[in-house]
């Protein structure tokens, strides 16, 4: 009660005895090297940020347009001010480190309309030591309680022309190409960005880009930009401003053309930008996680992390078929549906994966094609498509569910949608019903194609509270969720555990079906796609020419060496061993490292890394003593040292180096790999040979 | 087999020994009266409606425009062309009569282009005695699959410029006024068809009118113009070109503007027209439940006709409130809701309403506003606005359920969505579930609001699909169905029988919240609404002024004997006894009436009628020997002089003749009614004085 009073007797004092507030308001981050600046010009507000007194962003608008051209951006007064400190440790259920330390400064500022609707409207800053992260909230207020935007002012004023690694703003996806350009330079049309094949376009304005937008400035400072925590609410895009090297936010709108409809009390995603002088310094922020709600869930005991195959690479090179008919009239005179004849998910093919994936420790197996509906899954505004839990006749799924547990696999539900959110919004209780009868432990969930509710986007507000639906439907049954073609990740991973990857961007798949991903495109991805959580990019595929039944000439872009290393630089708690059975068992002495390697994390070291360039991870696997490492490199060959210095002192390690041949190069030697065993200590120094388009990859455990 | 053989011969015939093919096409409905004619001009596809060789419909386009300017409506041949006669009789589940002839003589034309994509288009004529139905089907074929429908041409040209009965053509309502006039005289905006009170309107088209569309000529024929068997497709609006007197087929568009998406093997539903030259000729057609398609539930014994009370029309009035608290967020200090104080849905009141529903034998309870949202129910583009299983604090459904029971009462579900379809389709078999649970065997479903997913319209196609998925997922749960804000019916009933009634029109609940409904408004709605089916119209107000408390001099158009004799003249197999206890408490001797009459019968004898003005009509109830019989009139009083030659020959009655007073007038004295008891024959002929917005029911039960 005492309590209580003391705090009616605080907001009473800031608003009785209110005084002249200070402009700008100033805050620095717990070590005090970056600080943001927030400030009214005439009634508009603004913030800046510096770091060690360089402007890193310069003067930026902030501010909100509603519907019908109501503003929420200007003739504002400062009503409020609060600031206040945070530092503790929490502990993620899985991740790449045991124990994250959330240390910031905070502070709220309250803004009054001083015109007659004297609207509210709160901008709160959390400086952290490794980046900023703001957000527009919304109190309780009379003259504001449903709301409609349709259009964020805020901006990213940059201090120069700096090199960008980006995607285009497409509403829908963002599987393309990086570019590395200068923001000047940015324009979806003029780079080769976009591939021909399984892609429906959708980018209205060529200027705009995806977040995470990493940028590196003349200087050497890395600047990365994204949101946090992005619930009821569109995906952020930013439009490049290419004259001014000013970027500000664009919203995906829905089918009305609006942005977002939001309530009273309400807030926005945070908005972010980590910052530092150092490369692995970004990539080793935990900012965006640390700006997202603890998890929601009570009982975390059931989410565990994964390693799987899938009846599924063997669809994308062509070599089987997702759908079991052509034609779903195409009946017999028994009235039965005519098999094409070449249907991936039948059962013996099943056994037989079941089989290899047990024999060599693999514990999940996706199953891709098993349900009815292919035939017709996506791309002709198809709604009713699929109904989740009607097997083909040629896969049966109790055989399968008792033969996985005598083998001790765990089966991997798929759900596609083929874009069809409103039908598997209706069939998700009696999907996930079915998983849990048969046992699946976990689901991967696709969007391919055009949303329903047409005229929706992948990343509109509709579709990001469908992912978030699913996410806690998924929990309430006690599954986990894997997302293709969903909005890209945004730390929602520590709120809901269970949700514990997504594709969201361009998969090893793309070497599959169209002229492929390359050899820098692994270097970028974890400096963008990867800042907001893990991605499921399905790596560890062993033949790397001639795969594909179409396409003889189609090779990947990198050798097998750094195929090992992406389970290392790529993190996700849910890895695929994406390749046929039958090239691993060609490769076993390499296929060691997949059947080994991590996938849930007691530590991470980033030892070097340039985005475009090379990446070296060194982490150590949760509740074990052992040490993964993987480097990678891109079209350029490299020479890479690495201290083993993160080992424990004293002790004894086996190391084995699975690196690239004397003569790999993705394009003439892919193949080539040489495998090394031998003793090391923290004080080992190890040198790695990366060839063009290669890796390595090096397991560390204790000599016993 | 050898069936199977000579049904292949028949198309080899058809196909391979191709002749000049007859143009026009003509066929003429089984007594001869009605001929439809078909034709190709230049390709161009044409019909025309002649009755007894007088011109009932011109020449008029058919034909389909798809999206990106495809054209289905030129450059046609005809390449087959069948003809088929039919005869069945079959029993309705409920309904206006225990059998129904079907007899209707049919042609399909198959048209194909004769341009290089070769699509095949097939036009299909059933012509009734009574009417014509005609719908388009497109055969399984290489060059069409999938495909989006722009625009249909199907057009009515009229030969004159007729008398028209009719409501604008609003995307999201049928709750309008009815206007009279002539065609060359429909403007939305120039009739007072518009309440102000609680509709979005949203009529892009002035001059768009609904169907079913009434029409009566300069020389006294009758046409209706509706369609049957809405499935999978939009609401088909009809355009008036004033000048010409034609009507064209507007149909409503989806979020991106397109109208269907469709796919071959399919059809578009029936376009109608019935005609006459006697007005209860119409009112007695059958056709349009003729052109659906039989029942598609095999057991159907758990579907009953009902009569119920609600905890409705209090908060109608305004004596109650639906909702629970006045905020969501006003929380008490334990974080419990606050009471708003004036709950209509409290268990003591339900209590009270079993209790007097128990004693007069009304089968059936709604209760509104039982359930967690109504703060913030709709108008808002709130879309999680229900969970529709989690009742108020002050509504104990264990208690009810079971206190229900005991006192012989059926509670009745409802479920508001407020417009937001997509999350009732999330909700629906958790809803249904809880019906399950709790015994509730029907529900009234409602759509008052803005549709979400946002840019859909309640008439449009994508929620033509949504109400039949509730109405096939009401079936799978044996719960009955009665939709409110729904499409306008077509006849669907006969396909879901359990789909019992539709609100889809003006009821008689705008009497508590409006200017109300004109006297003439229910001798107009059975011409139109009524002629797609059963409409909940909410009759058996007994308290006809003074109800309103926050506006004192509203009342009710009718009289009190009019309120009864809607029980006849508006069918329905549901019936809501619609006043509180307490009104039917001062009228017990009227209240007789609702507990005798019949909700399902096994005849019905439309007496005598003309839209606009007055409606009698004769029923035998279902499975008994008794005759219900109503009469009513517009705002003219009337004699009306009622031959009992259809009760049983040699037969004695008694009736109970329920009528106006002396000086009944529905505005000066509407309460005013008296009740007389005599005995009657076949050969009785009973005059009934109509008062101004009169009317007069009677019921005549055999004398034992």
């Amino acid at each position: 009660m005492k309590k209580c009073f003391q705090f009616l007797l605080l907001l009473i004092s800031t608003s009785l005895f209110a005084v002249e507030q200070p402009n700008p308001v100033k805050l620095k981050s717990p070590d005090g090297n970056l600080e943001v600046s927030f400030y009214l010009k005439n009634g508009i507000p603004y913030y800046s940020l510096n770091r060690k007194n360089a402007v890193v962003i310069k003067e930026s608008r902030l501010g909100l347009i509603l519907t019908e051209n109501q503003s929420l951006d200007k003739d504002f007064k400062v009503a409020d001010i609060q600031e206040s400190a945070f530092n503790e440790t929490w502990k993620p259920v899985l991740g790449e480190v045991s124990t994250i330390q959330n240390h910031y400064k905070s502070v709220k500022i309250s803004l009054e309309e001083t015109s007659k609707l004297k609207r509210r409207l709160d901008v709160v800053f959390k400086v952290y030591n490794d980046g900023l992260g703001f957000r527009y909230e919304f109190p309780k207020q009379a003259n504001l309680q449903f709301f409609v935007i349709s259009r964020e002012l805020t901006a990213f004023n940059l201090t120069g022309d700096h090199k960008a690694f980006w995607i285009p703003g497409d509403y829908d996806s963002n599987e393309y190409h990086y570019a590395t350009s200068k923001i000047s330079e940015v324009d979806a049309w003029k780079q080769p960005l976009i591939s021909k094949g399984k892609l429906n376009k959708n980018i209205p304005d060529q200027y705009a880009v995806q977040t995470p937008l990493m940028l590196k400035t003349a200087d050497g400072l890395y600047i990365n930009i994204h949101e946090a925590a992005l619930v009821n609410y569109p995906a952020m895009q930013l439009h490049v401003d290419r004259s001014n090297y000013s970027l500000s936010a664009n919203l995906v709108p829905d089918a009305l053309g609006n942005s977002a409809y939001l309530r009273a009390p309400g807030n926005t995603p945070w908005r972010t930008i980590i910052v530092s002088d150092k490369a692995t310094d970004i990539l080793a922020s935990k900012m965006i996680l640390n700006l997202n709600e603890p998890s929601k869930l009570a009982n975390t005991s059931w989410i565990k992390p994964l390693k799987y195959m899938g009846v599924w690479w063997e669809m994308q090179i062509g070599k089987s078929n997702w759908n079991y008919t052509f034609d779903v009239d195409s009946l017999s005179s028994t009235g039965t549906l005519i098999p094409q004849g070449n249907h991936g998910a039948n059962t013996a093919n099943v056994k037989r994966y079941i089989d290899f994936a047990s024999k060599n420790g693999i514990k999940g197996l996706l199953v891709e094609g098993w349900n009815t509906g292919w035939e017709e899954w996506t791309g002709n505004w198809k709604e009713n498509n699929f109904d989740y839990v009607t097997p083909y006749p040629d896969f049966n799924v109790e055989e399968i569910t008792e033969y996985a547990k005598q083998k001790g696999v765990e089966m991997i539900m798929h759900n596609e949608t083929g874009g069809s959110a409103t039908n598997y919004d209706r069939h998700l209780d009696t999907a996930f019903r079915f998983m849990n009868k048969y046992s699946y432990k976990s689901v991967k969930t696709g969007y391919v194609g055009q949303i329903t509710p047409r005229g929706e986007h992948h990343d509109g507000q509709w579709m990001i509270e469908h992912f978030v639906r699913v996410a806690e439907k998924a929990a309430q049954y006690q599954v986990m969720v894997n997302m293709h073609e969903s909005v890209r990740p945004t730390g929602l991973n520590r709120t809901y555990p269970n949700w514990i990857a997504n594709e969201a961007g361009r998969g090893n798949e793309w070497n599959a079906f169209s002229d492929g991903n390359t050899p820098e495109h692994e270097t970028i991805l974890p400096f963008t796609r990867l800042m907001g959580g893990p991605m499921d990019y399905t790596p560890g595929i062993f033949k790397l020419r001639n795969y594909a039944s179409n396409a003889p000439d189609r090779q990947m872009h990198t050798t097998l060496a750094k195929q090992l290393a992406l389970y290392v630089t790529m993190y996700s708690p849910l890895q695929m061993a994406a390749d046929l059975p039958e090239n691993y068992e060609a490769h076993q002495d390499a296929f060691q490292f997949i059947k080994d390697v991590g996938v849930d994390w007691d530590d991470t070291k980033i030892l070097e890394a340039e985005p475009g360039d090379y990446i070296t991870i060194a982490r150590k696997e949760k509740g074990k003593a052992n040490w993964f490492v993987g480097a990678i490199t891109d079209e350029n060959s490299r020479q890479s040292v690495i201290p083993l210095n993160f080992l424990d002192k004293g002790r004894k390690y086996t190391a084995i180096v699975y690196k690239d041949g004397k003569d790999a190069d993705w394009k003439t030697n892919p193949e080539a790999y040489t495998i090394e065993k031998r003793i090391v200590t923290s004080s080992t120094k190890l040198k790695l040979n990366l060839a063009k388009g290669g890796g390595a990859a090096i397991s560390l455990i204790p000599v016993q």
